[in-house]
């Protein structure tokens, strides 16, 4: 292996570019934001579907997958990392851990875009700069139109109304604290790629919607 | 939409194995451990561009697009985020923001891995408790046989004697700490899926023993 040190420890990684080409379409970051109950998740899973009928490679990035792992809360890491690490590194509702939550979903998403797929994130991440600061870093080490802000538009007495989870009527109750609409603020969007009006039409509707946006950008 | 709540509500996840039909290949976790120079990269990127070829979908995680973003130095985090998030959160080489490294990157693996594709990993992780830890995560969350540990069993002395980036050097002079061989410890694995011999095999012969490896296991 010494002898030819240049050809045997050379690197050349394999590109964005060569892992698109096994495929018929083109890594992005579709980002949904928007209260809790305004449809992200319901959305962003129809539109999965339909790109998964079109043989287009997805993944859904949300509370389900995220939360048991990479953003696990104090009390999910205490017992295998002890109360000092827990307590550093699990994430729960503070300022400081929504904006870390973001950050480490955005630097994830980032990495799946590179990989060549089309991601999807269902998130409230309620904080503009939180966004924002996901969007740069793509355009920065991605390509300009990586990154699609989808604002699930859905007025938060409709989200209580629906109140999917109960969440709302927890909040209201004083039993979550930190809640965004109720005692936390939602910072919409100010130029988001897509607006979708989460309370006139169905899930379906709006996630055709998304898929026409994404066609018309040339992603898939 | 409130009209008929269970059908516009109703969830249900693209799974796994709807992502792998797409595919030829299956989802798994190739992880390459070993002291620093014991050619981990250079041959899971020679793994990597042979599976290009077998049109295998794939993905590199290593320190380079990691520690620039997801796992970034504290450092790098302060002038965006400000000194207290960049302390708690930013990465150094102490053994808990070592185990913190591990813990992330094995929880994005994982979501490699559920999304269908071959995921490699590229790195020293020299605490067997930190990647038994991620063993047992997959094992729980996906299949038998998801995790490959893959064990580049060079001696310090030949990595000491390649030293890439010359950082076997500056540990030796004192200006690197807790430099993993040099003042910090590497704990080998003690059940490998797979032993390199970094020694004595090119890199291309050793990045062959893992694809005959993966296709034995019926990954490819």
């Amino acid at each position: 292996m010494e002898e030819k040190p240049q050809v045997t420890w050379h690197q050349h990684n394999v590109s964005r570019e060569e892992r698109e080409a096994l495929k018929t379409h083109q890594g992005c970051v579709v980002w949904f934001t928007g209260l809790s109950g305004s449809g992200k998740s319901t959305i962003a899973n129809l539109v999965e579907r339909q790109l998964l009928k079109r043989s287009v490679h997805t993944f859904l990035l949300d509370g389900d997958n995220v939360r048991h792992g990479l953003n696990a809360a104090p009390g999910m890491l205490e017992e295998h990392y002890g109360h000092d690490f827990a307590r550093r590194f699990g994430l729960g509702f503070s300022a400081e851990d929504r904006e870390e939550n973001i950050r480490r979903i955005g630097s994830v998403a980032e990495l799946f875009c590179q990989a060549g797929l089309v991601t999807l994130t269902a998130f409230v991440s309620p904080y503009r700069r939180d966004r924002d600061e996901v969007r740069l870093r793509l355009d920065k080490a991605g390509r300009q139109g990586d990154f699609v802000e989808v604002y699930v538009d859905t007025p938060l007495a409709v989200c209580e109304n629906r109140d999917p989870k109960g969440l709302y009527k927890r909040a209201r109750a004083g039993e979550i604290q930190h809640f965004t609409g109720i005692d936390d603020p939602y910072e919409p969007p100010l130029a988001p790629e897509l607006t979708l009006d989460g309370a006139e039409l169905t899930p379906l509707e709006l996630s055709e919607q998304v898929l026409r946006f994404l066609e018309n950008l040339g992603k898939i």
